[in-house]
């Protein structure tokens, strides 16, 4: 894709996008900037519809759909699942999700509610790509993939063109922004929308220990996947690997990576959850923690975008009893 | 006070709070508005600066005072503590806050932590008002009535001017506006501002069960007090009566009062993380419960106030591993 056609992308998705997705708050505590030692910006991503950025693209891309499609297909761990759930039924297409069986309760149950029917699989022997493409092709559905489609990309593209907005108006020209990466579709869109509106503002990705694809394949210059690592608390962002259109614009456009541990994640929930009021999953978590504990020393104010709050309530607590007392 | 003084004492308190105050977000969820049976509208006031709705009141007060203030003092459960004390850190100026010794932990440390002399006291054997006054005079600190106090009430009405632009916003012309309520600062701020600015949205406080005297007086027609009610988990709205100020303004504007028992206001919280990635603490949750749980039935839309998040970790869990299972 040409520089031309992507700008021209995200105008357009941000046209359809107007007035049907939230635009989030960019939320500060001085308690959070006390834990950094500098300013600390939270773009509030889980106040999204459906509880986290993925209905951007959801949105993006099914309201980018000719006419007289007959519906939708998605295969997610559960996020992308309810934005593409949630699109469809707005449009008021029939939507089929292919979900792992161990998503997350609370991800499999709304997905369901939106009115999406849910086909579960078994992640450790089954291939999702191979299940969609077969039922797509049966039914005669369109495929909306999670990270590695230009209409999703310059959906997510719009949580960028917010943050550039919002840090003008907080005086900031000059900011990391650090967002929780998986595939990397957020972080690209992101990426792309700062690349044109605000310059001086650079993602950087953060991802999961063990699954920090991105970060080692931004050092090594080419695509690396993840292998061998223990299961993560951060479902939401265990991708095996950077996607074939995201990582050329984060290797254009992205700062180093960053990788946090689960324990760090869920600290980080518990300071969302005690300074911002703010409901995190660990896969959204993962660019506050490292926004908090993670940074080089220096003095500039830092973006952090929470992506996402679909968390089981078992989990909630979990990060609760493991980081009660407040800071003070 | 005439209505012409009111009305401009909102409108200075307007100005002051332009660029200092965070415009909260106005939240839906598809999962509310069918627990409910009609749209459900949350403003997220928890989203406020020292996470609730005070420091509108707090900063409209602290702002206004003349040049030369020595410091001011406050009495509070916590919640008008912390904004007073941010309030006034913003000014410059030194604060001393009086506070039940056994106020949640998280609101005796913020405040603190935000640079107020905290002075604890018996709620049981001591009245706060006696000591705040005789620590005013001794020190010669401006004191700050957490409800009762024009400069308060007209930094809470600018909540209701947000509501008003937001319900306008999203087409709504009619409905009642659900305020949890203690001393009646913001529920007849808002109902001011509503007069004003939009008069087809109506105020009703909501008070928990057994401090009801807000719903109880505006039924009687004359104030009343609570007496002998059990410990209620709402520490922020336990009042024992209207104010005197609060309660003409309610009487003229407000609609019928609700109570919620604590099991709804913690199933209310439960709602909030699931549906809005919200935290709330149970104070902040009562206008939630009585719009999803208590409304008499019909089809309007509802708009309820979400006061505030300064909750205690274990009480949070508690209202997790009670209301665990996701409505689906």
């Amino acid at each position: 894709m040409t520089p031309e056609l992507i700008a021209e992308l995200i105008t357009a998705a941000e046209a359809r996008l107007k007035g049907v997705v939230r635009r989030t708050p960019l939320l500060t505590s001085p308690f959070l900037d006390r834990i950094a030692g500098r300013p600390v910006h939270v773009k509030a991503e889980c106040l999204q519809h459906t509880g986290s950025f993925k209905f951007r693209g959801g949105w993006s891309a099914v309201s980018a759909l000719p006419e007289g499609t007959a519906g939708v297909i998605a295969y997610s761990s559960g996020n992308h699942a309810q934005g593409v759930a949630l699109a469809a039924r707005l449009r008021g297409l029939p939507a089929v999700i292919v979900m792992p069986a161990d998503a997350p309760k609370l991800k499999l149950a709304n997905t369901a509610a939106l009115g999406a029917e849910v086909v579960p699989y078994d992640r450790q022997t089954e291939d999702r790509d191979a299940i969609g493409s077969r039922i797509a092709a049966e039914r005669g559905l369109a495929l909306i993939r999670p990270f590695d489609e230009p209409q999703v990309i310059a959906g997510q593209a719009t949580c960028g063109i917010e943050i550039a907005e919002q840090a003008a108006e907080a005086g900031i020209g000059e900011a990391d922004v650090l967002v929780c990466c998986g595939g990397g579709g957020l972080a690209s869109g992101i990426a792309l929308a700062l690349e044109a509106r605000a310059p001086g503002l650079r993602v950087r990705p953060v991802e999961p220990e063990g699954y920090d694809d991105t970060c080692r394949s931004l050092a090594a210059g080419r695509i690396l996947s993840n292998e061998g690592a223990p299961p993560s608390l951060c479902d939401a962002i265990v991708t095996p690997q950077p996607g074939a259109l995201t990582f050329p614009i984060l290797q254009r456009l992205a700062g180093p990576g960053l990788a946090v541990s689960d324990a760090d994640a869920l600290r980080a929930m518990a300071e969302a959850f005690f300074r911002l009021k703010l409901v995190l999953e660990p896969g959204g978590a993962v660019a506050l923690a490292a926004a908090l504990w993670h940074l080089e020393p220096g003095e500039g104010p830092v973006i952090a975008v929470a992506t996402g709050g679909n968390v089981d309530a078992e989990i909630y607590r979990t990060a609760l009893a493991h980081n009660a007392a407040p800071a003070g």
